[in-house]
């Protein structure tokens, strides 16, 4: 069939041994960690079915009975810095926050993995969410507002690091002497309330001019945030008239912004559960679920809803939670998901313990397919970020049983036809700042 | 011949394109930058001819007019993360300042490439000497014995975050539901006055235990914290009498710690010239002296004095230096090295250009593998990181030339014998928690 002339795009959102809480018992899951191999096998699985990146969340876990999913890691940037080397087209992508770090060791690592990989590298710019982190900073933990304008001047004083140097300013001129073009340094200097920066970067400019910028929060400072300086915007929907309205929500600040409706990418979430036929689809969840034990169902709950939950039934409606300034905005989902759909506690924590309130097709690879088409043609995405409940298992039915049907229909490429991450999410390269 | 029973240690430090200032310009060095190819070279060059290690300095070079090795480099954790992957049992050592950093975002990295190396990891724990770099993260640059203090608490911090965990704590008992064993967690409290940490590691563990720890200063406060960490000391040291001076104070400080005289190795550097004849070799030598220019000259002294040497003639006698607290040890090194030998300021300035402080053997492959050895047996060392007046010429020609002679003479490991970065050191592994 004949490609559209818009192309959708896809992530792998790498959370082994799997998204779903129950999902690294599951035998077709790989549970050993860390686990470099199957890294390995994810990225090659990923690159092979022409995926635009490889994505890895973060956060700073503290053995307080977190998810599976959340400890025993490797740190992100090391990691993909080793995939770089096993792969040649795919985007790598990571998140990093910008509330206990230094605008110069995150530019830095993030220029040096653009380099590494030849112009693959991709920031998630993400705020610490969870206060209890800031205890391994030894620090008090800043509110939503203020992490967020942190957040803004962060990615500015990255920016004008990034930028330091012109692409061609390392000439290594052995006969004049030269080892750097002379003006072709511009030397950053950034005054924030929050950085202060002085002094260039001892990188050279990225392949890609900048890293590609992804942003992930949905609260209003996000989608804010997001609307000034993202690349890539994702998202967590379940519902696709809700989906619809994010969309447009986020093309609208983009045009406020005075940025074009292409120039940011809404890919939300999904977690595909395939089978062979609907019925196997549908055992297979059934099994996910069975696998969660009820104190970790207690966990999950209270810290997505950032209130303690273990005091009510399980059976029993969704209590109102008061307003906290802990992941303001991805409690408030689920909470009027739970309402509109009339949802238990149980129900809501086998949700969020599936998806965490993303989307959550079940069925044969055509069914999940179908969905994925309707959200892209119907303004509810421009790709998504794909969410295996578990690896390698999910993830290769995925890879291998849904894309070639979606590169059938036209939808996703057949080849890559560029060699950078933004040659693949067809954005601009930013120039350099010479004159 | 048979393996003396004492063995010496290799490491190469790389500073691409050269340690010598003029070392890039030579036609055998390869002055691209960044240069993942060259680096490739580099360690599959080390890993061949048996070398302990890799070894990254680090800094955070402004733009002010630094030496060329320092700026348009690859950030270097990420750098080893991917030298892992082309390399097997090479040992991967990263500077990482103390001083501008946070104890959990290091603990995290350095575990994490024990683990993608399989336990290679060594971490050069350093404190940031150029007060200029305190621009770049917008604060006041700590005074010398403050940055020291910081350090021991840091390297403290650091310990218990890897001790977060037991050796076997992922047991991914799919069965019963465990993802890690109970008991497992040993969960990190630690108040200092600088760092203060409350929560486990989200890292599994390191290989080796702990990574390799490396302590590279020369001042008081500098040796009294490699007595107290260190499992290899790296000095800069040009005169055998003064390098077993130092020899033996690392070693009876050890004693004072409760450690054994083997627990840490003293390995000075070295920039070997080498040559096939001692003619090309002092001619290589002449060649580099000739392509520094004096403004790059005085900037280097400067530099390294910390004091303005640019009001002084280059043919006059080294100046007094006032003491500052700006790279206090280094400096009072050099200005001695000036006295002993009665140097002008150019004397001076080519000596700190080629090896700023370090041993300078000139010569044929056994010339240079004579002075080694000496030091080695006379009690100056018990090993080298060689510094290689520029790359890859002159590495390669150690690697290939004076290795063998050094092996030829069973002073050095015709093969690895085990697998890890403290296998090949002979460094004992630090126990877990459990009781």
């Amino acid at each position: 069939m004949q490609p559209s002339a818009r192309q959708l795009r896809l992530g792998v959102f790498v959370q082994t041994p799997g998204h779903h809480v129950g999902g690294w018992r599951h035998p077709d899951a790989d549970a050993r960690t860390p686990n470099l191999a199957l890294m390995q096998h994810i990225a090659a699985t990923a690159e092979a079915a022409k995926f635009d990146m490889f994505f890895l969340g973060d956060g700073f876990a503290t053995g307080y009975g977190e998810h599976p999913s959340t400890i025993g890691k490797f740190e992100p940037l090391g990691l993909l810095s080793a995939l770089a080397m096993s792969t040649t087209r795919l985007g790598l992508a990571a998140t990093a926050s910008t509330t206990y770090a230094e605008p110069y060791h995150v530019a830095r690592a993030f220029a040096s993995l653009d380099h590494l990989s030849g112009g693959r590298a991709a920031w998630n710019v993400v705020t610490t969410a969870y206060s209890k982190s800031s205890a391994v900073f030894g620090r008090q933990h800043p509110p939503h507002a203020e992490r967020y304008a942190m957040a803004g001047e962060f990615v500015e004083a990255c920016r004008l690091l990034w930028d330091s140097w012109d692409d061609d300013a390392f000439i290594a001129d052995k006969h004049a002497g030269l080892f750097v073009r002379p003006g072709s340094l511009h030397m950053p200097a950034f005054e924030g309330k929050y950085f202060s920066i002085q002094g260039a970067l001892n990188v050279p400019r990225p392949p890609q001019g900048h890293p590609v910028l992804i942003q992930a929060g949905s609260s209003g400072p996000g989608q804010a945030l997001a609307a000034r300086i993202a690349d890539v915007v994702f998202t967590a929907q379940n519902d696709l008239s809700e989906a619809q309205a994010f969309y447009r929500s986020v093309k609208a600040q983009l045009a406020e912004c005075g940025r074009t409706a292409d120039a940011a990418l809404v890919m939300p979430g999904v977690m595909p559960v395939v089978g062979r036929t609907e019925r196997e689809a549908r055992e297979i969840f059934a099994e996910l679920n069975r696998n969660i034990a009820t104190a970790q169902a207690f966990t999950v709950l209270s810290e997505r809803l950032g209130a303690d939950m273990s005091v009510h039934p399980l059976d029993g409606p969704v209590p109102a939670v008061p307003e906290t300034e802990h992941l303001k905005s991805r409690a408030a989902l689920l909470i009027q998901m739970a309402r509109r759909e009339n949802l238990t506690l149980r129900e809501l924590y086998h949700r969020v313990a599936a998806a965490r309130g993303h989307l959550l097709p079940i069925g044969t690879p055509s069914q999940v397919a179908d969905v994925l088409e309707r959200w892209f043609r119907e303004g509810g995405a421009d790709g998504f970020n794909v969410m295996p409940p578990f690896f390698p298992g999910q993830f290769d039915a995925f890879a291998q049983c849904v894309v070639p049907i979606l590169q059938e229909r036209g939808l996703f490429r057949a080849d890559y036809t560029g060699t950078t991450l933004r040659d693949h999410l067809g954005l601009g390269r930013p120039a350099d700042r010479r004159g």
